[in-house]
């Protein structure tokens, strides 16, 4: 077998055979096939699309390209959960321990954030010595004993999709449904999840723009969940502003804290409490995502959550006094907040604006290898629909230099958008596809 | 600028502008431009297309990437022509002595043969001593002193189109019009071209299947001439059967050799005074096409276009001894002439599979790098819409292997389609576009 005939079929608009798949994956995956012709098949593949078939294979061959995560010794059944990410998206700290108070073993490894959008590893490595690095064994055994881990990518979990993910960022072949939905069901499989929660943002700071984008993903990742034997259900859900108040690491965490303490903002609680029911009810611990919910909140207002968290925090070596007191979070060294400068509705936000405002303090990535700062942010005092009078705070910045507070600011400004009309309310969830 | 993002303009099927194309070029030229993106972005110039704009400045820009042949102080005006590539295709060692003996200067750098298509390059090497890497001074020297130069790319010419053709033939990005036109033209123009004749083969022997694909190159490529200030001529001429009788290198010198001495098959002369009128009349030799084919052919009755080969040939330090005895040409170790095995009537052949035959005797090439034997080959005994009788002999075989013999018969006698009814005729051209 040629790669070129393999690139040539797929340029034709024809389908590529499991056997086609295996030749250029496996290839890949050892060197002996060449950046380039995998990015010309990459960018056919964006032209002329891939069928559920094609998208199956795809999936499993990138799953086996490496080591594969084998739970189902230490947790009978794993339901991971994947957000395509977002602006103020620390749900998996809260849904995490919930789920696994409740007697569902969460073991997941999540990423770090790049541009507007956060990663949960970054804000886990707020807490001081909070270990991202586990080993497999480690992993296993700390699942085993309290039930949760959260940590980064430790085994050699679909390379393939590792190198096609780095290619497909420097050759404008990012944009593509099948590649996009095999990415991420890829490294689910090979991380070991026989269920998955999918969390779909849409909106301006959401990687969808369009509920019809993000429709076809969900659907989409649904469809090939059947196909390789692993049940999907997805949400859609609302980002069309940040997630709760917080948007930046260490802040985030403290948000976080005081959910699983009962409080936190409303909408970001609420979203937690869908997800993790979700969750049980694929786990088996609910008979439907109803009952999910609610056992979810019980587990939060009984505290079970919470301590299943601080045991997480102590299981990873994590310094427990600062989320037993997160004022020992270190502040910033310039903290100012900003006032309305007229009166007039929160209209709309600039979501993913508000994300690169928290890149320009440092708390997030222009690239890759950027170095953050956990400590800066911004905290938002009002959402979408909020009246606010002229001269009433609508957001503190957390700075550790006067430049980039200032650059922030003014960024935040334009992300905001006021109007004197109440504007119509944005829902949490949009959609749930089974 | 940033290489990703002229590949997602391209993707989303936007113009390039003049500076991205530049971008792209010359970053590529110096190998600060990585394959990989280089690739992505060719499928997606395959996928979107170019307009005569774009293809225009990709002409120019490939033609500058390297040193530009400026022979205007040896000829004041040079007509080049190209051929897009055919099987018995010799056309160029009639052509260029018969222009060349109407004073019309010809100096003119030839490739090599690549599968089923030959080059004019590996006939010329069929006579011993000959050279086909001239300087750049010996080039221009002999190009004033007799007016005639058939060699290899001796200088620096278009490094960017040799770097994306040799890109595009591992990655299935070699179907795309722009890129065709502007690989073809930005060669021409480098190596010094003011006008072109354009031979556009179409049919089973050629890289254009339909006369569609055909026309659209040849607009194009008058079009791009306008753009860039060249006149291009094209003729579409019929590639449904080899050019004349012979095909492999030393066969087709022969061939050559009797048409300059006023014989040869009727198609193949017939075909090289259409192609050498052309020339002469954009060269300024005659005030019309017909005057300048009525030119060609007084030129070689009269023995001078056969002297200027002959010219060529001492120049270029070729035994003309094996030009004026081709009988000295070293006979192939097996001949063997095939007959009819029933009666009928020459309808069709499938002429690339002929060409393919002579690629089995090892006189044409399967890869890039390999050597070829320059006396075999395949002499045809019919044409299409011959009559042979049961018996008759149809073609012989001239090899230096057994087995290599046997091939190319078995593949022979399968590209040859007999039928009881005489076939509608071939025409030699099809359409003529300025």
């Amino acid at each position: 077998m040629r790669m070129v005939d393999v690139i040539e079929k797929k340029r034709d608009g024809k389908r590529l055979t499991s056997e086609e798949l295996a030749f250029f994956v496996q290839g890949y995956t050892v060197d002996e096939i060449p950046d380039y012709q995998v990015a010309a098949l990459l960018m056919a593949i964006v032209w002329r699309g891939m069928d559920d078939r094609e998208t199956a294979d795809l999936t499993l061959l990138m799953a086996d390209s490496g080591d594969r995560l084998d739970l189902n010794d230490v947790a009978p059944f794993v339901v991971d959960k994947h957000s395509t990410g977002g602006v103020g998206d620390k749900v998996s700290l809260v849904v995490a321990p919930t789920v696994a108070a409740c007697g569902l073993p969460v073991g997941k490894m999540s990423g770090r954030g790049l541009g507007f959008s956060g990663g949960t590893l970054d804000k886990l490595e707020s807490i001081p010595g909070y270990r991202v690095d586990l080993s497999v064994a480690e992993f296993k055994a700390q699942l085993q004993r309290i039930g949760i881990v959260l940590t980064g990518q430790s085994a050699n979990l679909a390379p393939a999709d590792g190198k096609l993910y780095a290619l497909r960022d420097v050759t404008g072949t990012v944009p593509s449904l099948p590649l996009i939905v095999s990415s991420i069901m890829s490294k689910k499989i090979a991380a070991g999840a026989d269920a998955i929660v999918l969390d779909v943002k849409v909106g301006s700071g959401a990687f969808m723009k369009t509920l019809a984008e993000a429709q076809s993903l969900a659907v989409s990742m649904v469809n090939i969940g059947q196909q390789v034997g692993r049940q999907v259900v997805a949400r859609i859900s609302d980002m069309n502003q940040p997630l709760g108040y917080a948007v930046g690491n260490d802040l985030e965490v403290c948000e976080a804290i005081d959910t699983l303490h009962g409080f936190g903002p409303e909408d970001f609680r609420e979203h937690c409490m869908v997800i993790a029911g979700e969750m049980l009810w694929l786990g088996g611990k609910a008979t439907d995502v109803e009952m999910g919910i609610a056992l979810a909140r019980e587990t939060v207002a009984s505290g079970a959550a919470w301590a299943k968290f601080r045991q997480l925090i102590i299981a990873q070596e994590g310094d427990v006094r600062y989320v037993d007191d997160p004022t020992r979070f270190p502040d910033a060294r310039f903290v100012e907040t900003i006032s309305a400068p007229g009166a007039g509705y929160l209209a709309h936000t600039q979501a993913a604006e508000i994300g690169m405002a928290v890149v320009d303090l440092g708390g997030g990535r222009a690239r890759k290898a950027d170095p953050i700062d956990h400590g800066v942010g911004i905290l938002l005092h009002v959402k979408v629909g909020d009246y606010v009078a002229t001269g009433a705070p609508i957001f503190t910045i957390y700075a550790n230099d006067a430049g980039r507070r200032d650059l922030a600011a003014q960024r935040m400004l334009a992300a905001l958008d006021f109007a004197d009309e109440p504007p119509a309310p944005l829902p949490l969830f949009y959609e749930r596809i089974v």
